[in-house]
């Protein structure tokens, strides 16, 4: 097989065969295809696309390029949840312990924060003493004990996808749906799911901006994981403006902790009950939507899933008074508060600033191997459609890093749009798509 | 500066300003931009173009990464031909001794053969001792003495070029409309050339099979010459079938010396007079393009193309004996007749089959270091529109392997197609386009 004929075909939009695609994604494993061929098929393949088939194919290759995880020896089903990422998310803490609590078991492998958004192991390791780096005979370990563990992903999982990525993001071809698709949905099929929860971002502040690429992205993961057998049903959700109040490793987890005290801001809340809700479903644990949110709602306020969260955090060794006491954790030398300036209304946040801004003020990566601040982020006091009055504090900055303040708390403030009218509310959650197809949400449930 | 942002303004079908694309070229001569990035732009630009602004600063920067020979201590209009390339296409050879026998100095670099289409090297090098890779020195002082010098590319010509070319063979982004052009002017504006005829080749056996992606290279390269001051005209010619009899090193040469003494077949003659005529237009030693043809068949009559031919290969280091007596030339060990199948009309010979059944006779490159055996070729004894009976001999083919002898005559036979009914003559010479416009051709002359 000739490579440079197989990028032609891709580019003059013909479909690929299953040993066509095998040949390229293999050979770029093994290093016999080098790197040059590959980027240029993979931006080929953002003009193209792919079919379904190849798209299936694609996955299947990443998936088997490394360990195939099986938690068949773990009863029940196993179901996780994967959000493409928005400022805010921290949707996964408070769910995967809510969730366990109902009886499903939530086998998690996340990943870290890069460009304007969160990741979860971050959030995590802001616990001081949290352990991600699990291997994978502590994570089956971890799974059958408490039903739920969180950890990062591991070498042994998609090496593919992880050396396809990394070409990816320095040439241009990351916002390309099949090959989102089957990025994502390789490494949590190598988790040993049974059924998946897509939670599909769209917005100012999601990697897809508009709702029509969300749409697409969100059909053409359901496909992936029905395809391969996995119930999988995706949830198209508003990321106009972040979620909850707090942006920033330790003081989402703080909000996340609020959430399971039943405490949590609304829409952090609403969304993860959805989602969450879904996941039992899909665990079997319930049979309509509505009935899982109940059950998701009552774990909340029965005590069971902060429980979970603290035997999680206590098992993957995290200081576990700092669960018990958030206010015990440190604080950053600088805390800076912003101010509205004008009488109205927040008539809009850009989340996209605002995830850039945390950035700057360490709490996140524009290199890899940058080291995070687990303290710094921004806690906002004002969102979308809250009325404000001049000179009232909006939003609250914290960092160690003195010399970004100034540049910082005036981007965050340049973040915030002001109108004498409350702003048209959007709905959070605005879709669902499983392998029936796609409806409006909220369903008639 | 970054290069993933430059590479996605591209592919959103942006066009770069000139800095940016200065950073991209620039930095891939010195090797601060990764192979990898550049194989993702050049795709990119496969998909999105270049703007006339964009096309002529590509063809700027590569130019200006070698030197720029300066021919000005050379009296006269120093003019060049380009063809893109075509099966049995050896028109260079007995076109730039009858342009410079006209008095206009003709300073020629030229490429190998390399796929299917030879190049005008192999063919002056199947003379014993031609040396085509005379230093920048040489070459001006042949051009000074004999007001013709045909050379190969040196390492000092637009080295960006060579390196992206070699990318672009191997990353299925050659057949690109700007690139090619900024490839090809980029290389002959480094010659010191005052003006430039371009013979852009248009269906079965050329790059460009249809006749508007033909006009469309065509115009891209009378654009740039133009907007670098040269005088450029172009020549959309037909490459449906091989031009004249002979293919392969050097019976092509032998088929030139025929044309030399004005004894070449018909489509060679008309070509090198229509190509050859526009330059001793160009170059000031006539005023209409009919002038220009009389001059030039003047030059073949009375014999002083044929004596500046025998200067050049005495100057360049060549046996002239075998310009004298071609018949002398050794010949291959095997040769073999095809004949025709049946009664009736060669309706058409399918140019590409037959360049690459040259490549396995022994003519040509697989790889850029595969040895050429100089002998071997194909003489075509009945071309398209000739009337043939069964078993009448239509083409004949030498090598001296004898492993392939047998498929590869079959291939050529299969190359042929026969009818009952003589087939529709297609004009050789379609369209010419300058900084004018196009027009159709013959021209009202």
């Amino acid at each position: 097989m000739n490579v440079v004929e197989l990028i032609r075909k891709k580019r003059n939009g013909l479909e690929l065969a299953s040993a066509e695609l095998r040949y390229i994604i293999e050979g770029y494993v093994k290093g016999t295809v080098p790197d040059y061929q590959v980027s240029s098929f993979l931006m080929a393949t953002y003009f193209r696309g792919m079919t379904k088939d190849e798209t299936r194919e694609f996955t299947r290759l990443m998936l088997h390029s490394g360990d195939v995880l099986d938690l068949q020896s773990i009863p029940g089903v196993k179901v996780d949840k994967h959000s493409t990422g928005g400022v805010g998310d921290k949707i996964s803490l408070p769910l995967a312990p809510i969730v366990a609590a109902c009886g499903v078991p939530v086998p998690m492998i996340s990943g870290r924060g890069l460009g304007h958004t969160g990741g979860t192991l971050d959030k995590l390791e802001s616990i001081p003493g949290f352990r991600t780096d699990l291997s994978i005979e502590e994570y089956k370990a971890v799974i059958a004990d408490l039903g739920l563990v969180m950890i990062g992903q591991t070498k042994e999982i998609a090496p593919a996808d992880k050396k396809m990525y990394a070409l990816r993001d320095v040439t241009a071809t990351v916002e390309c749906i099949p090959l989102i698709a089957g990025s994502i949905m390789s490494k949590k099929l190598a988790e040993g799911i049974d059924a998946l929860v897509l939670d599909v971002k769209t917005g100012r502040g999601a990697f897809m901006q508009t709702y029509e690429r969300s749409l697409e992205l969100a059909k053409a993961l359901v496909e992936i994981g029905t395809g391969f057998g996995k119930r999988t049903v995706g949830f198209i959700t508003n990321m106009d403006q972040p979620l909850g109040y707090a942006i920033g490793n330790w003081v989402e987890t703080e909000e996340s902790i609020a959430c399971l005290h039943d405490a949590g801001p609304a829409d952090v809340m609403e969304l993860t009950y959805v989602l969450g809700g879904m996941m039992v479903v899909l665990g079997g644990k319930a049979s309509t939507l509505d009935e899982g949110m109940a059950r998701c709602r009552a774990a909340v306020q029965n005590g069971s899933a902060f429980e979970k969260f603290v035997a999680l955090v206590q098992r993957q060794g995290g200081d576990v008074s700092y669960i018990h006491h958030p206010e015990r954790y440190p604080v950053s030398r600088h805390r800076e508060t912003i101010t509205a300036p004008q009488d109205g209304f927040v008539t809009s946040i850009d989340s996209l600033e605002l995830g850039l801004s945390v950035i700057g003020l360490g709490g996140g990566r524009t290199a890899v191997d940058d080291i995070i601040d687990p303290k710094a982020g921004i806690l906002l006091k004002k969102k979308a459609g809250d009325a404000v009055r001049a000179g009232e504090v909006i939003a609250e900055c914290r960092t160690d890093n003195s010399a970004a303040l100034e540049t910082l708390t005036k981007r965050i403030a340049a973040a915030y749009s002001f109108g004498t009218e409350a702003p048209k509310t959007e709905p959070l959650v605005l879709s669902i798509v499983d392998a029936d197809g796609v409806r409006p949400f909220p369903l008639n449930r």
